[in-house]
């Protein structure tokens, strides 16, 4: 059986996802769930995923959760080419820069907490857009400091893209949601570059997916 | 060379370091970083952690930042006790169980999002609380959705206490600091029993630490 993926073109989770299963070769298909209208919490979709969030990885009939969860996974069942790398001390490194927007950054400038900074304090689009740059910021600061003390040669980890690498990208990203520029962030720029430049990259890209098309022609 | 810990009696992700090394029975010291004052953005701690966060992991003289990566190293460089299934299917849900607080529930209600938004929007001491309170109780309701529909036996993963454990003990005590009580969740309440009772979690409890000891002396 094939691999099924439940996410949405906005979702940052979703690319991650995406460019993973791209660079693996895994052919997959991906069914929307328009995040931004609240699709994530109909019963249909809690018996998916019980947490209610994008993406779902589907592969023989058995469902996992969590963007990193499912990336760690794709290297489990099918070790090359790996995305985290086989030494202890690498492998932690990895995992590090992919939690700085994993579990620090990116959550922060999720639909649902700008819903609920809307809800609870009144922020107009202009408040909540002024929120997304801050963490924003703060991820893209953090992650130009890393990629100073050690250069990406040429990838986060060395000579091929993995997890690190999905992750700052998926940043990247979410610093255009913001309008955000990289002037500021010299080493980050020249790592999303080579990035962007890698099919598997730009093809998961928000922009280049089919529901994202599809909402752009209204 | 030993084991040292940059960490702080109130970050849970100190706690989780702290909860997984004495699982390993590994001794290590720690250092406090008041992250209430803001200890951590000196020039001083920069050098040893470029994210400017706790906790720090130092072994060996080197050095590994954000907690699920420090975790994991443990598990690569002691395997016994595993904090991380070796089976891939076991090993995802054990990380998706972590990651419902890692990567969706904590990051919102840490220090600097609590400053940020007093500094945003006014927020006050109350309105902060009520912020903590909502994504704290969000975490616990996926939990408790997660554990009914896989019952720990007795632990989340079966019969040892593991990374899913530790991340969702920490999540209980988030719930501690803004006064939640677990009686709409007794899944989640009745597998905190079961860890809390387990010498490794309940010496790392945040109000067991001699910072947290010497702070409430004043």
């Amino acid at each position: 059986m094939g691999i099924q993926v439940y996410g949405f073109w906005r979702s940052i989770a979703s690319f991650r996802v995406r460019a993973a299963l791209r660079l693996k070769g895994l052919p997959f298909e991906e069914t929307s769930i328009d995040i931004l209208s609240g699709e994530q919490f109909k019963p249909d979709y809690e018996a998916i995923n019980v947490e209610r969030v994008v993406p779902t990885f589907i592969h023989d009939g058995h469902s996992i959760f969590q963007s990193l969860a499912i990336i760690e996974y794709l290297d489990d069942i099918q070790p090359e080419p790996r995305l985290v790398p086989a030494n202890p001390k690498e492998r932690a490194y990895a995992r590090a820069l992919a939690l700085v927007t994993v579990a620090d950054a990116h959550p922060l400038v999720t639909p649902r907490v700008r819903n609920h900074l809307a809800d609870t304090f009144g922020a107009d689009a202009k408040a909540i857009e002024q929120w997304g740059r801050h963490w924003t910021t703060e991820g893209l600061a953090t992650y130009e400091r890393l990629l100073t003390q050690r250069a990406p040669a040429p990838f986060a980890l060395g000579v091929e893209p993995g997890l690190a690498d999905i992750c700052i990208a998926g940043h990247v990203i979410t610093g255009q949601y913001v309008k955000l520029g990289l002037n500021a962030f010299p080493a980050v720029a020249a790592l999303s570059d080579r990035l962007f430049a890698i099919p598997a990259f730009a093809s998961s890209h928000p922009y280049e997916q089919p529901d994202f098309k599809a909402t752009a022609k209204h």
